[in-house]
C-alpha cells in the first residue's frame, strides 16, 4: 500500500514538472521539443467545418447519444480495425479520447492485488490511469525492439498479471516499435497465462519509413486495441475507441454509463464522416506522414551531426517522438534549466521512468517545428548538453 | 460487501429495463413519456453551426486543451454561478457532461466505508456513479418539499456521511424543488458534520412557474454545484461543469487527467460563445421555459381530469418531469406492458427506488411531445391505469 502511494506522489510531481514544461512552451522565445501535440497547421479545420455543417442538418447531432457511441462511427472503426487484424472480430466502443478507454479498462479489469505491466519508460497517460486503481504497476524494460518479452516472462510466474499495456508502434516516449517476433510471443503468453493485452496504438498509421507490422491483436483474441482520431484527424474532437472482446467491452459499457452517459453526438458524427471519406482520410494521413517524416529526419540528422556517438537515438520510422540516451552520463534533468535559458525545451527521461534510471535520456517531439527550427533547436541543445 | 453487490445487480436490471423502454420510444406508434431528452425542435442547430464556424477559424479548436477546460468557458460559468450564489466564490472545472463531474467527485471524495446520501426516489445517473465506488449508498425520502432533512439528521449521527447528493430544483424523477428552509438546514448540517453537498442542478434555469429559490450553495461553502449546457443549449456538446471548493476541485483535476486528459476544445469553444451571448441565451432559455411550461400544464391538466384524486401529482414549476403516485394501490410496473400495447410509455417508479416501495408511482416526461400528443397519451394511459 505504502509502495503504491509512494509511486503516486512521485508521479504527481512528474505530472507537475511536465505541466511546468508545457507552460514554458508558450513562450515565443523557446523552441519546444517538449510537447506532444499534432502539428496545428495540419489540423483539418476546413474539412471539419464542412462535416459539422452537414451533421447539424439534423438535431440528432445535438441530442444525447447511446453509451457505446454513434453506430455509423462504430461501424467504420470496426471496418478499419478488421482490415488491420486481417479478420472480422471483436466489437467497438467509442470513448472520450483513448485516455478514457484506458481508464475504463483499468476499472473494468483490475482488482486490488492484481499486477499491471507497463513499458519502462512508460506512457504517462497509462501510468495515470493505472495509478487510480489499487493494482500494482510493474515496468518491463523497453529497447529498440519494443517491450523486452524475455523480461516479462519470469514476472508472469511470480505475479498475478491481469493486464499488459503496450504502445506497440512508435512508442511514446521510447520511439520503438515492437518486432513481429515479440508481438507473436506476447500474444502467445496472453493465451497461456490468461492476461489481457491493451495494445495502445495512437500512432500506428503515422508510419513514414519501413514496412508495416501486423498489430499484436493479429495474433490473439486477448488483445483490446485502443486508438483514436486525435493523431489522424484532430485531438479536439475527443474521439477515441477500443476494439476487442465483446464481454470485456460489455463491462466497459456499464462503467461508461456511470462515467459520462455518452459521448458527443456532434464530434462523433464529424469523425464518422471523415473516417468514412476514404479518399480524404487516406490523402490526409499521407500528408501527415510526409511532413512528420521530413521533420523526424531533420531532427535525427541534426542530432547525429551535433552529438555523434555520445547520443544513442531511436531510428525514426513513425509517430511523433525521438528518444535519445546519452552514453557519457549526461544527466538531462540537470541541464533542463540551462536549456530553457538557451531557448530550447525537451522532456527529461526521468519523467517517464517506472523503475529504471533514465536520467541520461530525453524525449524530443518533432511534430510542431519545421526542419529549420528543429536544426536551430539542436544548435541550442548542443550549447548546454 | 454483499449488500453493495446486491444493490448493484438490482440497479443493473433497472438500467436494462429503462434501456428497453427507451428502445420502445423509437417505435412511431408509441407516445413515449418515458424518455428524458430535451425537445429536439428546440436544439439550436443554426446557432451552434454559426458558433462552430467561428471557433474553427483557429486550429486551437481542434487541438488538445487543458484539463480544467477552456479558460473562456470557465470564466463565463464562474460569472453565472457567482450571480446565482450572490457572491464570488469557488473555482470551475469543465467536465464531459455533469455525469463526469459526479463520477470524478465520487472517486475524489469517497473512501471504502463512507456513506453517501441520495434522495429516494433517486437520480439514476448519481446511483450509477456512486455504485462504482465501494461506499455505502443510503436513501433519504423525497417529498414535495425536496429531501426530508428531518430524516437525514439521525443518519448523520449513525453513519460516516461524506457526501449528500441532491437534485435541488425540479427533481429527476420526483419533480420536487427543495424549500428554502430545507436548503438552509442542509447547508448548516454540512457545516456542522463536515460532509460535502453535491447540488446537482441541470434544470434550475428551466423554471416556468413560481418564484426562484437561492441554491443550497448560497448558504454554505461545503457545496459543489453541478450543471451543464445540456438542458439550456444541447446535450450533444457534452459540456458540463462543477463549481465550488478549490481544494476539492484540485483533486478532481488530477483524477480527470487520468480519466480523459481534457475535454473537446471545439464543443467548449461553442458553449463559451453561446453562454457569453447573453441576449441569445436569455432569449433561448425563455423559449424553452415557455414551451415546457405549456406542455407541463397540458399534461398536468389532462392527468388531473383523467385520474382525479386517484393520482397525486407534483405541481409542475420547472424541469422536464412530472411524478405521480397512485393513491389506490395501482402498481405501475405491472401495467407497463399493457400501456405500451395501448401506445404509451412511462417509467415505473420502482426504477428509481433506493429503499422505498415506489411501485405505485411513475415518472412522466413532458418535453418531447406537444400538448395534443400529451392529451392523447393520457387518454391511452387512462385505458390501462
Amino acid at each position: 500500500m505504502s509502495e503504491e502511494r509512494g509511486s503516486q506522489s512521485v508521479r504527481a510531481v512528474r505530472g507537475s514538472a511536465i505541466r511546468d514544461l508545457l507552460a514554458v512552451t508558450e513562450r515565443p522565445d523557446v523552441l519546444s521539443l517538449a510537447g506532444g501535440l499534432p502539428a496545428p497547421e495540419l489540423l483539418p479545420t476546413a474539412r471539419v467545418a464542412r462535416a459539422t455543417q452537414a451533421a447539424l442538418a439534423s438535431p440528432a447531432a445535438l441530442q444525447y447519444g447511446v453509451t457505446t457511441g454513434a453506430p455509423s462511427l462504430r461501424e467504420i472503426v470496426h471496418t478499419r480495425e478488421s482490415a488491420k487484424l486481417g479478420r472480422d472480430a471483436g466489437t467497438v466502443i467509442i470513448t472520450h479520447g483513448s485516455q478514457q478507454a484506458l481508464s475504463l479498462l483499468a476499472q473494468a479489469l483490475l482488482d486490488p492485488g492484481d499486477t499491471v505491466i507497463v513499458e519502462d519508460p512508460g506512457y504517462i497517460g497509462a501510468l495515470q490511469a493505472f495509478d487510480t486503481t489499487r493494482a500494482r504497476v510493474v515496468g518491463v524494460p523497453l529497447d529498440s525492439g519494443g517491450m523486452r518479452i524475455d523480461e516479462l516472462r519470469p514476472l508472469l510466474q511470480r505475479e498475478q498479471v491481469r493486464i499488459v499495456h503496450t504502445v506497440s508502434n512508435f512508442h511514446n516516449p521510447g520511439g520503438a516499435t515492437m518486432t513481429v517476433e515479440r508481438r507473436r510471443e506476447l500474444a502467445e503468453l496472453a493465451d497461456e497465462f490468461g492476461f489481457w493485452i491493451i495494445e495502445d496504438d495512437p500512432y500506428g498509421e503515422l508510419r513514414f519509413a519501413g514496412p508495416t507490422v501486423p498489430p499484436v491483436a493479429a495474433f490473439s483474441d486477448r488483445v483490446i486495441r485502443l486508438s483514436s482520431a486525435s493523431k489522424i484527424v484532430a485531438p479536439g474532437l475527443r474521439v477515441g475507441w477500443m476494439h476487442g472482446d465483446p464481454a470485456v467491452l460489455a463491462l466497459v459499457e456499464r462503467l461508461k454509463q456511470g462515467a459520462d452517459l455518452c459521448g458527443s453526438s456532434l464530434t462523433q458524427a464529424v469523425a464518422a464522416e471523415l473516417l468514412a471519406d476514404s479518399a480524404w482520410i487516406d490523402d490526409h494521413i499521407q500528408t501527415i506522414r510526409a511532413v512528420y517524416g521530413e521533420r523526424a529526419l531533420a531532427l535525427h540528422t541534426a542530432l547525429t551531426d551535433a552529438f555523434g556517438d555520445r547520443l544513442h537515438l531511436t531510428a525514426p520510422e513513425g509517430g511523433m517522438f525521438l528518444w535519445g540516451e546519452f552514453a557519457d552520463g549526461t544527466v538531462t534533468s540537470a541541464r533542463l534549466r540551462d536549456a530553457v535559458a538557451a531557448g530550447v525545451a525537451y522532456v527529461p527521461g526521468s519523467a517517464f521512468a517506472v523503475h529504471r534510471d533514465l536520467g541520461h535520456a530525453l524525449r524530443l517531439c518533432f511534430t510542431t517545428s519545421g526542419p529549420d527550427e528543429l536544426r536551430e533547436a539542436v544548435r541550442r541543445l548542443a550549447t548546454v548538453l
